[in-house]
């Protein structure tokens, strides 16, 4: 198990795509296991292997075969109904641990999955390792900052969210005015934003009347090497839409994917992209 | 200014009606300020006058008249655009100090009222002086119990909406399987719960195999005097449309309007509505 390879187990969204090529532009050999329903086009770029969950054999042969040493769990997984997944007889014998942590919680279920892997023999790591360069800085990402009126939502939003993560319930919430207008929970950040539409006119920001802000900041109880919070070109659009003055993140524990556009947007849409150092 | 008459500030909903009725079946002489735009057609069946936002001097004068004592808010009022709202001369002392409040959240606001009222010497009161027989007791209310698998979900949904409460986010959460759904900020208990329904139908309850809770408790911040969360047949009727299997409420801190119809409404949708005692 002493392989170099770098095996990124691949769900949906950009950030898997963004971190196979952010690691490969470092130099590094990279390995895509591709989750069938999961994992997108842009992993036949990469040297991959397609399973499904359940085919858990597989999957460690695969990353053996390639000679991946570290091992990363990136993107979105819906979760399955265990009643369409069909075991293999290496799944058989860990599903119970699996399954008893995915009821309780989504935190649970990452760390028990990295759990796994490290049995196995793999080292388990982050994309905090994996390809730093896609961790938030603190500052100003593109060329606005937030204005001083804003300081205080941020303040209040960083406070919901830290609350709300250390009970595994979510990474993100909208304040605007000192008022918190929207919590995430299972429903994920770009429904929550797109909600807060909903709300009476009057207490939040308007497309060409910005107001409020989004902040994203990784769960306490969170081991960074599973779940940080993403931020990429679809939240500064779905920000932007929802009438907000920008989007907060936790600096050090927040993806950006796609940073030099993430920049762009934000600078087209007059909002500002903002990493806090937090005190934990 | 020693009135005995119970004067009622009524916002919208079924709650300010509900306490109309249970204070004057107890003996008390009622008298409501009634809000143009939010107070309902209920109001004409009890001595009343109707003001609106703004006319603070006749608000005052109208419970004097009617030998007021003992004044209680109640009900909900949609935070205004305050440029619409005319203000008499003594609203425009009292405007800055109202203002600013609202700025700081819903709790900070009706503090601040309950400080006016306070001011001009009225006794500012809670529905659980006002109307004692309207607070959730200990245990079921119709004859369903929760059963024992749903119990660590309440305790999760209680966890949650305390650590929202102490934030004055907001005091609902829906819990299933140890998965935190949804939680309310400013979209309200009704619109909360309706959402749930667009998350993936294997995370959640759906009609005719109920799961999860809805779980409603106090803002530990709360002066007990004010914003109370409410449970009432409609809370019942969204709940059991959303596939959850009931509701759990803080018992001595939660109103159920309509406690008979509620217990009725539970009981034929095959729902329980319990309350728990929580350690504060």
């Amino acid at each position: 198990m002493a392989g170099t390879t770098l095996g990124i187990i691949a769900g949906a969204g950009d950030l898997p795509r963004a971190v196979a090529e952010s690691a490969s532009a470092a130099g590094r050999d990279v390995f895509v296991l591709a989750l069938r329903g999961s994992t997108e086009a842009w992993v036949s770029g990469f040297a991959h292997e397609w399973v499904a969950l359940g085919e858990t054999g597989k999957a460690f042969k695969a990353l053996r075969d390639a000679k991946c040493g570290d091992v990363l769990l990136v993107g979105r997984v819906e979760r399955p109904k265990f009643s369409e997944i069909r075991l293999d007889a290496k799944s058989v014998l860990l599903a119970p641990r699996v399954m008893t942590a995915a009821l309780r919680g989504d935190d649970a279920l990452l760390r028990a999955l990295v759990g796994l892997f490290e049995g196995e023999g793999f080292r388990a790591v982050g994309v905090a390792d994996a390809a730093p360069d896609l961790i938030a800085k603190e500052g100003p990402l593109g060329q606005i900052s937030p204005s001083q009126g804003l300081l205080s939502d941020i303040a209040l939003g960083f406070k919901v969210v830290l609350a709300l993560g250390a009970l595994d319930v979510g990474q993100a919430a909208i304040v605007c005015d000192g008022l918190t207008l929207s919590v995430e929970a299972a429903e994920g950040t770009d429904a929550m934003i797109a909600r807060t539409l909903q709300l009476p006119e009057h207490i939040r920001g308007q497309h060409g009347k910005p107001r409020g802000v989004l902040v994203k900041a990784a769960k306490p109880i969170q081991d960074r090497k599973t779940d940080l919070p993403v931020v990429g070109v679809h939240t500064v659009r779905n920000v932007a839409a929802a009438g907000l003055a920008g989007i907060a993140v936790e600096a050090g524990a927040t993806l950006i994917v796609d940073r030099k556009a993430v920049a762009a947007a934000a600078d087209a849409a007059g909002l500002f992209v903002v990493g806090h150092r937090l005190a934990r």
